[in-house]
């Protein structure tokens, strides 16, 4: 049977998801859980694979289990039991068998917090970005709304990179204030490695004229700086109906 | 000149505000930041002396500095400075030489945060009691607005108590549900050690009628258990204006 889980974790303590030798990271300790609980669980997939630092309020992976283990309604108690409490299934049910939580996945989208106050929140620590000098709102919702559409992303994306394509669809882009909150969110079909965070960094650094050029397809060398993990949030993640 | 301290702590990571010999206290990061900033500090008072795990919005704390350190209007951020990012000073301004952040004190706020949801969350572990099972939001209402008043609150405190006086006056109580967060606030002109926990706790276990009966000046054996500290803010302490 396959699983789809949806999974909620704050990153601070992963070195992200995918798993590494002798490194704490998502991807291992859910597939620790995984096999504590449904013995002989194969093929894990995941929709995003995180950075380290950062956090997922949403995210899906997949994973094809055996007869053995629990009922599915106790799927999700059943792996809570056993997983840390920095990470936690929101959601178990039976996905069709042609479902695949990275290659299904029709739209990622993910948020990005900015906490604006002269100090620094102990409660946002390593949860949002720190900003206490000003910032032009209307020139972020102007370099959001110009985000949506196709473009060539290579300016925002690691130079070492072993992506082909630097095209992608943003599908939506908006910047929300909610008191000392500001809040990014974006969505589109897929990001190149580290997009958000350079796209953040270069909103917060550069103006929409600046943006505007850089969004043509110029070298990482002219964008600004990458955001820093901690404000960065994978929030859902969205599948064609059909599956 | 008296300095009039507003604080902001995450009570995860210290053994409550009082300074104890060996362990990390705010009490004690608090003070060791205002010897470094200030030398010669001295008198350090606190509005509300919270216990391990509690945390604070608005904890008031005053303290006399002398003529060495920075100017009033850079109090605040040389001492955010030296601070961990677990504590952060809000404000600090000059009080007026009578003021003591606890004796003059004229009301406390505190606040307990539930988290209602089938799976706990990564983000609230350790900043809220985490809830899944069902809740009586009405029989819960009507035992805050029992508390308002003066009542004899013996049963929610601890049995070895230095307390003489068991009687307090509550200035406000109520609950309020946001979305999965379910947040109990009072006010009182003081509190009796662990009050707010207790009175969260026997809320939580029993209803209305009982909680009027243990009102009336019980043993503390016959209220419910004490909810846990993590879910507990000390949100504003109020003083007259005059001061």
């Amino acid at each position: 049977m396959l699983l789809r889980l949806t999974l909620e974790y704050d990153g601070t303590g992963f070195h992200g998801w995918a798993a590494q030798p002798g490194l704490r990271t998502v991807e291992g300790t859910v597939r620790a859980a995984l096999e504590e609980v449904f013995p002989g669980a194969m093929a894990l997939a995941v929709a995003g694979r995180t950075d380290a630092g950062v956090h997922a309020l949403g995210q899906v992976a997949s994973v094809e289990v055996g007869t053995r283990g629990p009922a599915l309604e106790r799927a999700a108690s059943a792996l809570n039991r056993v997983l840390p409490d920095d990470v936690s299934v929101l959601d178990a049910h039976q996905a069709s068998p042609t479902f695949h939580a990275r290659h299904s996945a029709r739209a990622r989208t993910y948020r990005y917090r900015i906490h604006r106050r002269a100090s620094a929140s102990p409660f946002e620590a390593r949860r949002s970005l720190w900003w206490p000098r000003p910032l032009d709102l209307g020139a972020l919702s102007e370099c959001a709304r110009m985000l949506v559409g196709e473009h060539d992303f290579r300016a925002f994306t690691v130079t070492q990179t072993l992506h082909g394509v630097f095209t992608r669809r943003i599908l939506a882009a908006d910047w929300r204030a909610d008191g000392e909150l500001l809040e990014f969110e974006i969505a589109a079909n897929s990001f190149l490695r580290h997009m958000v965070r350079a796209l953040v960094g270069t909103m917060l650094d550069e103006g929409p004229e600046r943006l505007g050029t850089l969004l043509r397809g110029r070298p990482r060398s002219e964008a600004g700086r990458t955001a820093p993990p901690w404000g960065l949030y994978l929030v859902r993640v969205e599948y064609p109906d059909t599956i």
